[in-house]
């Protein structure tokens, strides 16, 4: 088993990294926050023996081997550092931080296995400051290349490639070096379903789509106390028309849709002026690629309809849009096992958020660990998992390691 | 007959200022572009040889008089120079700079009023800095206490009475120190009624009353991606269902309620985060004060049931709350008799937007003469009256001012 104490004290002090002075975390890719993260992770992969390459878009790794032949077939384990605003502490960490743990202890043990390991972190997983989200992994699985990425202008206006050079993090190594025999991902849930059901370990057998676009309705501005309702071209009704409407197809979908808006803006934003302009975002999931497809084509009809209906002209442009994943079938049953034979009990089940494994996928046989949430709580500061949990996971983690490497 | 020339390139002239370099007008009360615009109307004033006053809340007033109790009883016309945000160039203007072009006309006709005549320009009509909007003749009437007024904070956090003294507009005048023996609010309609008829004058009867709320529901922000649909406590779907429910209620009104959400910001405001916090406003309105009640009891109510339902909190706040009011049958039937004299064809009404007349007609008898807004666009750049209509309706004003002083 793994060394508990280890494991959690780390995790805390990476979480200390980046708490501002109200005690607010939040280390977004490529920020001097960040560099904070990685420069204490480097030392940890180095006090480990282990050789540390980084990659063009920043993603960092640790290799475990004595081979020649080290870039080929390692296992590769791993999540992301960098963090949402006013984050928790176990998103992405956990994962990173107990891939780093599995290699310690299997050294400890002196285990020598039959295939190298290697750790990962990748770089701006959250999307918040550059999009899209899963940035690093999705570079280096081939879905995005290297110059797009490092072009990509953030929220703040920076452009990334700049920020890594600044920090340090534009590494040599060109994405994709490294050619994994197969991928695992330790994560929080992030949501209820173990927690409510007491179940300690997620099999995840699959991620969701996930489709973001924004949407502008432009109406006209006019009076609110003179202009009669039937004449008003209303950008602001018609959005919440939106909302609405996409709460109902959530409500009709079984389950199987969640839809969001999270973002909205009005213009002019004035009391007593009718909105002539309402801009927002929508998140639409659904676990199978036609179902999601049929929601993306449902709501451009209702647009449509909606566009005539109100009198708006309606626009829409898509910001990500990423199909759902299948994960490997024999690494899942391997995860299973390894829950069972310490006395776990496992729930196969869909994993909700993106994740890197998502990109991973692409190029290896891939599957990803879940831990209970305490109330399914994340991308909050009360984000939290109990330490007893997360230990389970590390050392089923472990398990699942030891049976891949033939150990 | 007044000089449409001048009143009509005066207009221009004013509208000129506070325009950005995309030809934005923006004239919000006691900013710089205010100043500017309050300047340029005190030269005028000045020229035409008025004594100039300003109140402790800022109103302009120039005065015509030979008379030695020249606060007691003068005939007042005006209106405002502060614009919303993006406005026209007639909203209040026309109203200020036609009392002044009649002042000027009957100087230059060298007709000797039995009374004095005030021009007035009152600060604050628009309410889009600083709430209350119609603050300045709010104040001015006594319903609203200087102190309390001054201390009204912005929604760019500023102080007005902070703001006034910054650009030297902090008078001296007890507000309320001019007596008027009668006020006449010359304004464009703002709304569609007597474009869409071909009529060119409205003698106004009465004005809507007019409520304000914010409303505030508190969710709770949670993962877009992990939380289940009937988990979510979303702060922003609640809202959109009070923009959807506010407009049922104004098309099952028969016209008489308008409802409009004109404002509104979400918490996190992140695509993937489900709001934890909806803000916004509702400006309701109705001619008549049960019904106005009945349909503030009616969203009370539904908000109870929306929290109940949606599992969120919800608070609200009046911002502003104004009874119907009635004008002087006598000044309307004067307004109406104008208008046949000259030949154009006159419509009582009721006026839809809140003016400064609202408040004056607290302490004086007082009425409204409208003209046409084509399409009834107004609170945006579009805002336009023919120049026709602009002259006939400065013409109509005269015609009132020369009845009512007895000339
Ligand atoms: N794991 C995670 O929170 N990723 C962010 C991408 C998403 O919105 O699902
Ligand atoms: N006339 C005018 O636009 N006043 C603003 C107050 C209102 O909202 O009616």
């Amino acid at each position: 088993t793994i060394n508990s104490a280890r494991l959690l004290s780390r995790l805390q002090e990476l979480g200390r990294i980046g708490l501002d002075n109200d005690n607010i975390r939040t280390r977004l890719a490529a920020t001097d926050e960040d560099k904070a993260g990685r420069d204490q992770l480097i030392s940890w992969i180095k006090e480990a023996g282990l050789e540390v390459e980084i990659d063009r878009i920043g993603n960092i790794f640790g290799i475990w081997t004595t081979e020649e032949n080290k870039y080929e077939k390692p296992i590769m384990l791993g999540s992301h550092i960098d963090t949402v605003i006013n984050a928790g502490m176990y998103d992405g960490c956990y994962g990173v931080l107990s891939g780093l743990e599995v290699i310690k202890t299997l050294q400890e043990k002196r285990f020598k296995p039959a295939r190298p390991i290697a750790v990962a972190a990748f770089t701006n997983e959250e999307g918040v400051r550059y999009q899209p989200d899963m940035m690093g992994s999705l570079v280096y699985a081939g879905g995005l290349s290297v110059e797009d990425a490092l072009n990509s202008i953030g929220t703040d206006g920076t452009v990334l490639g700049k920020e890594l050079e600044r920090i340090g993090y534009a590494g040599s190594k060109e994405p994709g070096f490294i050619k994994p025999h197969a991928y695992i991902e330790l994560h929080i849930e992030q949501g209820p379903i173990l927690d409510k059901e007491g179940t300690p370990i997620g099999a995840v057998e699959n991620l969701q789509g996930i489709s973001w676009q924004r949407i502008t309705i432009t109406g006209v501005a006019n009076h609110a106390g003179t202009t009669p309702t039937e004449m008003r071209h209303d950008a602001g009704l018609a959005a919440a028309r939106v909302i609405t409407y996409l709460r109902n197809r959530a409500n009709a979908s079984n389950g199987q849709t969640v839809a969001t808006v999270g973002t909205i803006c009005f213009e002019p934003n004035a009391v007593n002026v009718v909105p002539a302009l309402a801009t927002f975002t929508v998140d639409l999931r659904n676990p199978n690629e036609e179902r999601l497809q049929q929601e993306e084509e449902a709501l451009a009809n209702y647009l449509k309809e909606l566009a005539a209906v109100e009198e708006v002209t309606i626009s829409t442009e898509q910001l990500v849009r990423f199909s759902p994943v299948t994960f490997d079938e024999k690494i899942v049953n391997v995860i299973e096992e390894a829950a069972s034979k310490q006395g776990l009990p496992s729930k196969r089940m869909t994993s909700g958020a993106g994740h890197d494994a998502q990109m991973i996928a692409r190029i290896c046989p891939t599957a990803m660990i879940f831990v209970p949430s305490v109330d399914g709580i994340s991308h909050n500061p009360k984000e939290y998992t109990k330490d007893t949990d997360l230990v389970a996971g590390a050392n089923v983690l472990l398990n699942v390691v030891s049976n891949l490497t033939g150990i």
